[in-house]
């Protein structure tokens, strides 16, 4: 039996944005630890789901981990924002800034989680040096920010580029961990983890499916998790 | 007895964000009807208090009418986006476009009220084609989007500048609304008031003024708006 | 009797663009001298109609004054292109550079004529300093450079401003021409002309008015002149 | 012999941009069927050669298959524009948007054939997970957009690129075409086909070499391509 | 005689920039206790004559006050670096960017004397709300930051700005002061002195005309002033 | 013993600028033939050090060479003015243009020496296809033109990314120089030179450290380099 210790994220996107309260205690009490928060400011791409203050109100009511993905043509100015909220790991796109390292310097410093963000088709090549600085690469596996229609699918080279990464983490030695989000449903999960994922951004495909509860959906999501530990265990 | 009907926007901003339906029926319960909703981008101003995904949210739980107020580099994109929520007032800086004529019958094509929102310095000769296709002008009394000292004040021409926009609306027998956003505390209403103003935003100095209930805050509230009016009757 | 002399320009956008040649030999025919060439790069405004190789060619087959109206984020690079291209008159608009006597200047120092165009909101004000430098203003009547429905109308206070500008330039006893561009028809011409404008950019809803001759409909819009001329004679 | 099937793509550039039609009708008439059609916005680089009404136009009076070159830092507002029109394939450079595999789907979704350009110096890397989603990947021979004088040359490193692609294209087994843009001459046509290159730009150095007709140019470009074949064969 | 103090401050330009210690200590002698920095970016126009750390070093071998013009597309940054090293006045061009009264208030809050800049074409209508707070208005008298040649006119409404600007602030009784820059030269000091002009930003037509000692121009350009005072007095 | 020049190029940033003629004299004198010189805009990264015109009259009082590293986000610009100026060597940073294969020309048409910079996390793999054209990489070990405390350190994979690019260099059997920036200190040095670095950027932890003359700093940096040279040869 594998050892490896998988992390659901469930997004904070997927919540009653009117009842944010109730609903994080919800998913605090069904045992899930981090919160994966999405930034996106409307430039990097067209949609800017929630506010800085909103994040800022949340982390006064609960003891979660928040695992916050900018995704903003000014990395520098919400990597400060973040920091002084107080979260707890930051990931942020290689794409749109040209300081790379020092946004993880920035982060770092603070004593927080860092690590950098890959759209689907940004190659592996761009962190030939800083693997090492990374606490966690997030890979985008849909296109982050589009408004898409819910039959989208994940990029057909989603569980390649996840295998790709994890081998160079494993040629290096390194402990960085791989996170995924777009589309990480109860179908994609086992293939993701069986790949080398470790963190699972969930959402409304696995989580948060309607007309189930938070319950049973975790069961589920935890059965496709130990499907996909299970293959990969040779 | 003066016939101005003064509208009082409660500010979005001010409300428990992890709690947003319980703070806007509290709202809808002292009988106000219009709310005012901060949409900032980051970029136009370092905040970006509220996200749209909140406000599609807040959309759909109230009937209050949004009187949203854009500060963006990219007015086309909030606009059609607020457009789509289905908001009842659309305000946009004109310092950050060139294409002002064209974003406003963008708005009143959809049938919503549109007017353009003014930064401190910013002449009112902008408004010198224009004023006829707004609704309402928004003039901000302090400089929007930065974070900055409780204590900070507006700035000292702000009731000269209502004036001066009063006069202009009268002067070309209009009925454009002149809507006030920054520090419209209880001591400065009176003044604004009389000077013209039609819609105050109201925040943390007035109607949310701490350790009073929204009740009490309001009937503070209408008092200087009665004593503003007074002071214009002569 | 008016001594007025109207200028009608048609633009080459109502031209068949794939035989140039042709159509402005038509126009040659009628007797026009002056072609009007709006210049978009799809930045300023989303469109793109003509390129600056298709203007180039253009130049080597005519002797029609080239009067060129940049909309471009980027002023200097396609004035520069003008000036080699060797056209006779170029306005550019205020609203998208802060360097505007300097691009004046540099027009003017190839003895070209040289002029600033505005967009419908943008205020006479910005003419405080250099209508004397102006050999010719462009009012835009319309939005510029977005796909609008056949039935768009001018900005209902199209006249108003060019009589507000007429005025500006009377008082300075300036010899400005006045320009105006956007659903410049047959309806409007009068009005326009009776305000005071000289150069008349001339479309789809004049010159080009489909199912009729170049040469009616050059008859028509003299009429219209006249019919403006005639009423701003008293 | 090779069964190879290259594919001769008249760039637009080179017609009489005064007389479309019948340049268009004359590479009709020689047998070819596809036409290169650049698109840049003086943005991208200081160059803006065609406009988008043009090829609006040019659509309505040919069959040929379009094969649209977009240069812009806007990417998805050409793509847009071109799918309006009609095209058959479009390619867009990595270099100026950060969301990559998002456009190749917005073009394929629409039944269209797509693909990257790359730059000169881009390297091959950011290939590396969406060479399997390109029909087509465009290589940049010389710096796209610059007035360059008539003697400049390709990149020296132009075969090699030609052939490194090559390389991965069939190292994945893919169908994905080369195509090689700027002085593609009868000079550097046989190498650069045996090196690879399926779908060649030509221009005034080979299709359009003044002087001589377009039949009997088209004959030494097939002539060059057949050197280029039979040379790759072994 | 006149009481008006005018103030004549060398520009930093016109120094020896590799000996800039000895060339300070020697407008010292002089008795001018004004210089003036111009700060450019490259960006606002094409030119980045002088650098921060320069002006951070010449800050410690001089008591002279510093009068910085600022020219840049990112005020923020530049006012807070001037701050930091302790200049005696900044002035921001109002063109380059929306927060004018912010800026107006990060300067002042810092116990240093604020203006803003205007270009050549700008109107004084951008000081109707702001004017009181100002200590200064530069007015640019030629475009800034373009290499010109030596014999370039300042702009032929030069006098006539001054003298309206004047006459704004004697009505609203304000002790803002006038600052004159371009081709502030021995022939049009007179002038520009009698219009209302406080202070001179003085270079190679004035304090630092070729072949002549610093002492002999600063007694020709006193008597200039001197001249332009007379005038003014009736 | 190693035949291999290693090049000491003293940073003019650390010379005392108000006083740059005796410092670069003093630089001479040390027998120093390169001096370095950073050209940053404030808008690649908040620095903006030195002034474009400091460099062109320092061009006029040295024969040394100017090793210039631009920073910026608008390289043609200030690659054309290094060009004017007279400058031997110029690299500009890959992250922040596309048409790097263009700006190398530029140069190299020129006679100057060419290459790229890179900042610290930017991989080799931007080099594929250019290597061969650069005269010299520079590779940036610190993150370029932030503010930073003085303890700050080289990134960890400094000396491994000058092996690696060492070894692409030998692969091709290329002549390109590696130059290293950023804390190149007499610590740090042996590694560089053992690891291929051929040009030292010199500050103030090795050729100006404090409470030392320049001449015994540089002794110190030979020996370094020397020590690395022998750690070399096996």
């Amino acid at each position: 039996m594998s050892k490896r210790a998988i992390t659901i994220a469930p997004s904070i996107m997927c919540a009653d944005l009117c009842n944010l309260e109730s609903g994080i205690k919800e998913i605090e009490k069904v045992g899930l630890d981090t919160l994966h928060v999405d930034v996106i400011d409307g430039s990097f791409s067209p949609s800017m789901p929630l506010g800085i203050d909103t994040i800022k109100q949340l982390r006064k009511i609960t003891n979660m981990n928040f695992d916050v993905h900018i995704m903003s043509n000014n990395n520098e100015f919400f990597i400060q924002e973040m920091i002084n909220i107080g979260v707890q790991q930051i990931t942020f796109h290689v794409e749109s800034g040209i300081h790379v390292d020092r946004c993880l310097q920035l982060i770092k410093k603070s004593g927080i989680k860092a690590g950098v963000a890959l759209n689907p088709s940004t190659p592996l090549s761009v962190l030939d040096h800083i693997l090492p600085e990374c606490d966690v690469v997030l890979l985008m596996l849909i296109n982050p920010g589009f408004a898409t229609d819910k039959n989208e699918k994940q990029v057909p080279y989603a569980v390649k580029k996840v295998e790709d990464l994890d081998q160079l983490i494993k040629a290096q030695q390194l402990n960085t961990k791989i996170e995924v989000d777009g589309r990480v449903s109860l179908d994609t999960i086992p293939a993701l983890v069986t790949a080398g994922a470790d963190i699972l951004v969930a959402g409304s495909t696995s989580l948060f499916i309607p007309h189930r509860s938070l319950t049973d959906n975790k069961v589920l999501v935890e059965e496709a998790i130990q499907q996909g530990l299970l293959a990969g265990v040779k």
